[in-house]
């Protein structure tokens, strides 16, 4: 039977919710590898809504879980009801929604807030020994809510990024595009996607191996 | 150098604009195969907005090329503004969108209208003997645009569609989600997609030989 591998979602587009390209390639790499996603994101607010063709805000509000839903073609939970027993790994795709709306890392940097429902299920799978992968810049959730723990993870090779990743107290390893940081006793692996990649190929192929990888740390 | 490309978005979503994965999978296999993209939509109101959690109408106006911008990362055009002259080929990810921005197939079937630049182009590249491509849905543009000519597409099996795309002068020749239907005289292929995939890698394989395909026609 497939492994059930929980995947959450920030909203629908790059600069206010999951960066859409990396939500939808990390599907496509669980899917190939057999696994069952259980899709979730928080019902919350977005802390704004960006307008995608000029890089400014707009008028309006949108609900994370709402928007997220858009990529999940409506099969999405909220994340509050999804415990880490009925999920085998966790995995995050990145987008500013990742620092805007499960965490205020945006705005706070180290001293950020995480969604108490997105640091409950990170907390619980860590507990239960169940491996977690983030992409892009979400890795500043996994560093803030585990990096008392001394957990490795990159982001790429972004100076002002990886150096409040080691403020958390995580360890935080440069990395390219086309490569992974593998924390092999935490179970934690990450890759840069986005915050490098110049091609969605580019990002793929780091993705691939994330999630290959989440498959092998599941056993 | 890499051929040029057109891909044309009616939206972010399935139910309301473009079906995300599709867009998501088309944009990685043209990267794959070396193509430039030039993504573009129509700078118009979207015909309502639909809450994806629900699969029912929300409230707000969005428009087609803002919301578009998310899938494309802020990097796209206006519809208007794209001539034949500077694309090798055009591309279209299904979604209702397809059906509800770009056309108004979903309300009027065989009578629809399509968007004036939506028409233009298409018709200027099948005038000037450059490939398209179409995937879901979207094969009903073509069948409405270039159906006078007698032009062969498939949207899957589904009979109440297929009857549609017959009556607008079209062929149409079901195709299972793994296969694509191609039209060696006018250059178009076409391929099922969300129209019968039941997986996000089997939607992948048709739009990977519908990609491979159109880069054949192009030379």
């Amino acid at each position: 039977m497939g492994k059930k591998v929980g995947v959450v979602l920030s909203g629908c587009g790059v600069q206010d919710g999951s960066e859409i390209h990396e939500a939808v390639l990390l599907l496509l790499a669980l899917d190939r590898a057999g696994a069952e996603v259980v899709i979730m994101a928080p019902d919350i607010p977005q802390s704004h809504v960006v307008n995608h063709r000029f890089g400014e805000p707009m008028g309006g509000e949108r609900n994370v879980v709402v928007e997220s839903a858009r990529i999940a073609r409506g099969n999405i939970k909220i994340m509050k009801y999804v415990t880490a027993h009925e999920i085998d790994a966790l995995a995050f795709p990145g987008g500013f929604g990742a620092v805007k709306n499960l965490t205020n890392f945006f705005e706070k940097g180290s001293d950020c807030d995480v969604n108490p429902q997105v640091a409950r299920l990170i907390l619980e799978c860590n507990d239960h020994n169940k491996p977690i992968a983030a992409c892009c810049i979400a890795p500043v959730i996994i560093a803030r809510v585990l990096g008392r723990k001394g957990v490795e993870v990159t982001i790429g090779d972004d100076v002002s990024t990886s150096s409040k990743i080691t403020e958390m107290g995580a360890v935080h390893t440069n990395c390219s595009v086309f490569n992974i940081v593998v924390d092999e006793k935490y179970k934690i692996v990450t890759t840069p996607a986005y915050m490098i990649a110049q091609s969605i190929k580019d990002c793929n192929t780091g993705i691939n191996k994330m999630v290959t990888k989440l498959m092998e740390l599941l056993g």
